[in-house]
């Protein structure tokens, strides 16, 4: 299968590499790191990728993996890319994202109607594009798969090898990466991290 | 504080990008993305990341942070990476590294006889070099902070966030990365796993 891990200026790397550790590595996949055009793309922490190929030189997805931003307000404002998802996904046989990455297939048309998740800190942008949003981590709906901030894209990414390839397979990648998660603290979602800590990346990624 | 990320061929992706996407972003971290030579870094299954800076071309670093890889022993022949490590990490407030990363701080020396961890695969790899070898998933050693394979790079970059920058900061990275883990199985450690994916695993890590 090939599998289209999409690139974008300013995008977080976590969301992508996270499915991609899991992913790219099994013998059944071909992996593409794709752009409107090839060449380099700055992530937001100031990491730089590199897009393989351009959008135009693509073989025909089979999966596509859209990973979001912390600026995602300007992803939301890249035509080439939204023309791009908006075009493509409807004939791969499954489309994931990761965080803000379902307002991008929100805002291409993808999500009309269909129950989607993304980040915490942007479900209003996600419901103001038409999607129904869950606050589940993994919402599957179909051949779209959408989940939760930036993290979760393992999680998804550990759900979608095993409709993919088996239980076992993906039980195999989870050791392989030694996904035996033990976080220090129990801070990761709004339903457990303090008011303040919820108000202070509430303005880091929305500004308000 | 000036933060190396280091690069090297055939590295895994994940390694460096979990503790990457948690520290980064920091207003106190000036990133560094580095290897022997600047230039693109293939990594073990296929994405490309750009090392902006030479070992060469540094500045001194602060806190080195050092990936593992899935070709662990065509990473311990690196001898450029390896005299890096040597050379530099004893001038570093804070060397941390993630999954077969400990096994070249190991082969570099920074591990002789002290507590330290890795990739559950291969342990007896970085005994042979010469650490005390903990199942721990994070491993605090003075300087030096050492984890399990791959994701574990996330819960050991907390744990250094809160320790540099008190545990506020880090619940407000946690909470930013949405890391609320869900993995679908309870496969990720080898105490969890059954014998037959363990096997699977040390066969393709190891060749064993």
């Amino acid at each position: 299968m090939n599998a289209t891990f999409v690139l974008y200026d300013q995008m977080t790397a976590l969301d992508i590499i996270g499915p991609y550790e899991a992913l790219a590595g099994h013998p059944q996949v071909r992996p593409y790191f794709a752009a409107a055009r090839a060449g380099s793309v700055r992530c937001d922490n100031g990491l730089t990728l590199q897009a393989d190929v351009g959008f135009d030189d693509l073989p025909r997805p089979d999966l596509i993996v859209v990973p979001g931003s912390s600026r995602w307000r300007r992803a939301l404002e890249d035509e080439a890319l939204i023309a791009w998802l908006a075009a493509t996904c409807p004939t791969a046989a499954c489309t994931v994202s990761v965080c803000s990455g379902s307002t991008l297939l929100a805002k291409a048309g993808i999500l009309a109607g269909r129950p989607a998740t993304t980040h915490w800190a942007v479900r209003d942008v996600l419901a103001a594009h038409g999607a129904i949003v869950s606050t589940e981590r993994v919402v599957i709906d179909k051949d779209v798969i959408t989940c939760a901030g930036v993290s979760a894209g393992i999680d998804m990414a550990l759900t979608l090898a095993a409709r993919l390839w088996g239980e076992p397979a993906a039980k195999t990648i989870q050791l392989a990466l030694e996904y035996d998660p033990q976080p220090p603290f129990d801070s990761g979602s709004p339903d457990k991290a303090a008011p303040e800590i919820i108000a202070a990346v509430r303005t880091l990624l929305t500004g308000a």
